[in-house]
């Protein structure tokens, strides 16, 4: 790649990262393009190269959400769906760009914006999963693993923003697991369930301390 | 009651419905306490004697969440707890105050709201069927209603937000039945659920039609 374009991607970032920053303290509408411009230390010129407006950045950061997770490795199947529940758990804990991204998602009407495609984008991923559970026989009979999987998210969503507003997400793991025991029995087939790992990794690791 | 009380008293109801449709269609940034008061044909005075910002209105259209539906009858228990979820349904479809003051709820750390109450009473609300239901015999063994009411009120608020965002919410009954065929497996008994009325009233008048 030419010196020229890799340094532009990497201003793209840079702007980025700090926008995620600012909309994540601030909120969308109190967030400006002069305070992302003071976070991420790019002159205006190499700003507007990039992005032509507040909304833009919003955009892309929502837009840009697969890209801010990684998801953890295993077999395709139920309990790498259930892993990457809990993946995702912490990520929105700890990593701002993607939970400026979720924000920006849940709040897009505020800038006008009404886009599933961040939402579908998750579902598609746990639809892969299911896909994959159905192969290796452990969903039960009748279950519609696309419905599942638009379901699953729509729900976490749902749990996440509630333990966001109730807690600030400390209490977000729990919120996962109990998501699972509500879930699971109409869709996983009866001993598979025993045979999956159903808590959070952080209790697992307090667990296993013992 | 004195006369002028009850005049403000209708003012009051009069600054909310017209705030509510104003917040339904723009949002709380574009709304304005001039939009507001255009929509109510309330005078300056009018509006301050009961709110001093837009901030105060939207937190009142979301304090009073619960005043602006009324629940299904019936016996208390699952049945009810199910008729509640369709009825909710219809309502943020059909409802303007209903309706904004649910956005708002999800909105609100736009304006720097940082408030469960909303979500709580409606937990609550669950949480009295469920206790219900317990007494009936109709809960599984081992299910913690206060545990349940408020995954189940986080997991409709996602299932909500998505239909919102992805068709306007006309897909909001089907979507509701979904969350009942993933749920009730892991809380009823089996032989109560199969008692259940669990499709969408809309769908029970086009099925009995035929």
């Amino acid at each position: 790649m030419p010196k020229r374009q890799e340094r532009a991607l990497r201003t793209r970032e840079t702007v980025l990262r700090a926008a995620a920053e600012v909309f994540d303290e601030h909120g969308y509408h109190a967030a400006s393009i002069r305070l992302i411009m003071d976070r991420a230390q790019v002159t205006q010129g190499g700003m507007y190269f990039h992005f032509k407006s507040k909304r833009d950045i919003a955009e892309a950061v929502v837009a840009d959400q697969q890209s801010f997770v990684e998801l953890p490795s295993g077999e395709d199947g139920l309990q790498r769906l259930i892993d990457t529940s809990y993946h995702l758990a912490r990520e929105l804990q700890e990593n701002v760009l993607f939970r400026a991204s979720v924000r920006l998602a849940v709040e897009q009407q505020e800038f006008g914006g009404y886009d599933a495609t961040a939402y579908d984008e998750w579902a598609d991923q746990f639809h892969r999963q299911l896909i994959a559970a159905r192969a290796r026989n452990e969903l039960r009979f009748g279950v519609d693993e696309r419905e599942f999987a638009t379901f699953l998210m729509a729900s976490y969503s749902g749990v996440q923003l509630y333990s966001h507003i109730s807690t600030g997400r400390r209490d977000l793991m729990q919120k996962v697991a109990a998501l699972w025991r509500y879930l699971l029995p109409a869709v996983a087939r009866e001993e598979v369930i025993t045979s999956l790992r159903l808590s959070p990794p952080s209790l697992v690791r307090a667990d296993s301390a013992v």
